[in-house]
């Protein structure tokens, strides 16, 4: 069927509405366990980079599943796909415009990699929270962690699926022992050149 | 598995950004044939609002097949599932704060009916292209009617699958006779109220 399909001309460009709204747009991806923190050092990054008047949107695992993705469960391939549409996703709000993060456990290797691909090199920041599987089940802000282990929620990462640590991300953030602000200051201060107005 | 999904708090809200961008967000759907102008009035109205300075973005049913939606074929069901999706993505948009053009076939009144009912009735336009499809056929710019005809792409809506004409657009537009300033003069008058700036 791919004849029956062309790629449209966008009139409006990405560069031009990152002119007009003066920054860059990019992607970032917070990956870790679940309870490590990424909904919500995301939402607090993004309070940040609205205060200064930059365009920009929180994409979360949660919230997509009740939504684009509420027809996908948790098997294996489920869960990819969950993740290849918030990336497809992401990468639309890229081109308009938006500073876009994605706050999702995104558990393998091969997860990040498509992401990454989709998304494209350049445009794509990857934040590991590293908080401990330890300490994420002592905090179980959701009672998550209780329910996975006494085998209600099946394929649950880090307690029954994997969760493999990235090898090479941008930042590593430990929040068992750091206040919201710090993890905050810390990608702010990476992200120092992306945020340069453009003029 | 819905006790694993609890929605997050979104930190930043959609009036928050209305108020930052000065404008309201809301969602367009342009529907209509296969040649009826629903890209290029979209395209051309997403001009006339970034002239304006007004925060833009246009989903376009070819791109979104490029991507997010490239599992899917021509059935009866992935066409809804196509739809389903775009209209999701969409609505983030429009809590991104984004005005957001949409130029899909969306063939049937149950399709138009998914797309308003989750974007929201409050936010959801409806813009008919009613050209006919004589005209559209006898312009035939992708060669796709002539294919259609010929067989060779199965499911074509005009040729063979409905289209179901929209009882109550809030504009019917036949860009047959018209050049394409007419129809975005028209688009914009009708928006008048929905662009005033929030002060």
């Amino acid at each position: 069927m791919s004849n029956n399909i062309t790629p449209q001309f966008y009139t409006v460009s990405r560069s031009e509405r990152n002119s007009v709204n003066r920054h860059q747009s990019f992607f970032i991806l917070f990956t870790g366990l679940s309870g490590s923190g990424k909904s919500t050092i995301a939402n607090n990054l993004e309070r940040q980079l609205q205060q200064r008047g930059l365009k920009t949107f929180t994409l979360d695992g949660d919230n997509l599943r009740l939504g684009l993705n509420k027809d996908l469960l948790f098997s294996p391939e489920d869960r990819k796909e969950n993740l290849r549409r918030m990336a497809e996703t992401g990468k639309l709000m890229v081109n308009a415009g938006l500073i876009t993060l994605a706050a999702f456990i995104s558990p393998l290797d091969s997860d990040r990699k498509m992401i990454q691909t989709i998304i494209g090199t350049e445009d794509y920041i990857e934040i590991y929270l590293s908080t401990t599987l330890n300490v994420c089940e002592q905090r179980d802000v959701k009672g998550l962690y209780a329910k996975a282990r006494q085998g209600l929620i099946p394929d649950f990462t880090g307690v029954s699926a994997p969760y493999e640590s990235p090898t090479n991300p941008n930042l590593d953030i430990d929040n068992e022992l750091t206040s919201l602000e710090n993890p905050t200051s810390e990608i702010l201060f990476y992200l120092t050149n992306r945020l340069l107005p453009i003029e």
